[in-house]
């Protein structure tokens, strides 16, 4: 059997009492270790689990699944994920070659951003789709993203933007002459993502009408559902100097239809008390 | 210190080791027992938890929520919620009144059906706003849901829809009276929200165009990320038909953004593979 275990947000402790049960079932352990991260090293999971864990890179996943899917007829083989397993589409593509070999395939769900990110109190019913925000290179500016954010502020959803992490990349020198050596891991923070996206803004603005910008009202997030999770809401001026620490970060952008529950929530959360009730009662008209 | 703890979708082993270890330290126990339900009965979680449990209905929660936050600035106290802490705005009210009296609130989260809805295949990115189905009654047919799937329609999102649950309602007649006679609890089936939505449907279809109707592909899920799950994906008229069993469960209308990977995934879980395959040539052109 292929356990696919979601890990939670934090640490070793977010994994469900089942999914260690079926952890400690498992001939093999494999860690996807690049779409998303635990904010504790492997060694104190594989402490929890009495096992070792391979590290499993996009690489591996993408072009060695039938490695990892040895044998899993016959024995129980564990494929970790950071949050829930069915964040990234890479998983359901190891899924899809699972069944094709006839493998019984078991999900453990957990939380992820999707969900967790119900803290900030914005209410999930009122998200519209999510947006990826990826590192901008010299020539490389992708902004697909935009016309998203669009679309959700025609209704007034609130936009989840999940941010880059670049894990055991390779410059373009050392890509180009074929050296296996990787760049130092970087996690976009919540200045970059607001930084490319008012650049875009300002590049594209469209009919005069902006549905976000220097003024807009949007919220930080870092480390959600560790004991040091930020939650920080301004404008996007404020959160592009505000500090949030360590990764890893994400953004949303507040949607227009937003409830006054909701804001007072918001307001526990405000980089300045004053400028935040001064946003709310401008665009929302909520006093 | 007030813990609001996630417990997964299922049964008393979603918990997570956080949250298990938590609850032990708490000196009293509330299950908010009214906006979803495990598919175990609490003295399960009593024998896990080592401790009683106290069932918290709207009325304790919405009116006696001080009686909950007893004591809480100097002992523990767990309020445990069926998948993640923020899937109902009531919690979002406990958490604001426990702040107010300057007690520490800590969440801990897990899977809800809002993000393990990607059991499905469909991406989570590709969803749009989700929507929330009543029971309707000879005198009360709220349809304001109708308008949100429209918009999520006019850019292809995914629409997940929750489905009502009654527990612990009086009759109209009980009510009148002052009689706390409850009614037996119920909860919706895919069968009934299909049903529902084609009649409403059926009443308001604009301007000829529709977005959703009998031939229209959606997804029905039940008890999901329990042992006995079951996704089936098929048109709202297969829905209408479909036996899902037991509760609790949910539905999803596929948006016209339908991606060839998620429709690949959606084959496995087809009512009947010819009559999806004809859908998925015929609306998105998936062949």
């Amino acid at each position: 059997m292929l356990y696919i275990i979601g890990l939670g947000l934090s640490d070793e402790y977010d994994i469900t009492l089942k999914g260690l049960n079926a952890v400690k079932s498992c001939k093999r352990v494999y860690l996807e270790a690049y779409t998303s991260i635990l904010m504790v090293d492997k060694d104190k999971l594989e402490k929890l689990y009495e096992k070792p864990i391979i590290i499993a890179d996009r690489e591996m996943v993408e072009q060695e699944s039938d490695a990892i899917l040895e044998n899993a007829k016959e024995d129980n083989v564990a494929f970790l994920v950071v949050g829930d397993p069915y964040g990234a589409t890479t998983h359901t593509d190891l899924v899809i070659r699972a069944k094709e070999q006839g493998i019984v395939v078991k999900t453990i769900h957990n939380a992820s951003i999707m969900n967790a990110v119900g803290a900030t109190g914005l209410q999930l019913y009122n998200f519209g789709q999510t947006i990826s925000m990826v590192f901008f290179t010299d020539t490389w500016r992708p902004d697909s993203w935009y016309n998203r954010i669009k679309e959700n502020a025609k209704f007034g959803f609130h936009t989840l933007c999940l941010l880059d992490i670049k894990v055991k990349e390779q410059s373009i020198e050392n890509l180009a002459r074929g050296r296996k050596i990787y760049e130092p891991p970087r996690y976009m923070t919540v200045n970059q993502a607001v930084q490319q996206m008012l650049e875009i803004e300002g590049l594209r603005k469209e009919n005069g009408k902006w549905f976000y910008g220097d003024e807009s009202l949007a919220i930080g997030v870092a480390r959600i559902g560790s004991d040091d999770q930020v939650i920080k809401a301004g404008t996007m001026q404020q959160l592009l100097k505000a500090d949030f620490g360590a990764p890893l970060h994400s953004l949303v952008l507040v949607g227009s239809r937003l409830h006054e529950l909701e804001a007072e929530v918001l307001r526990d959360y405000a980089i300045d008390k004053a400028e935040l009730n001064r946003v709310l009662a401008r665009d929302y008209g909520i006093n």
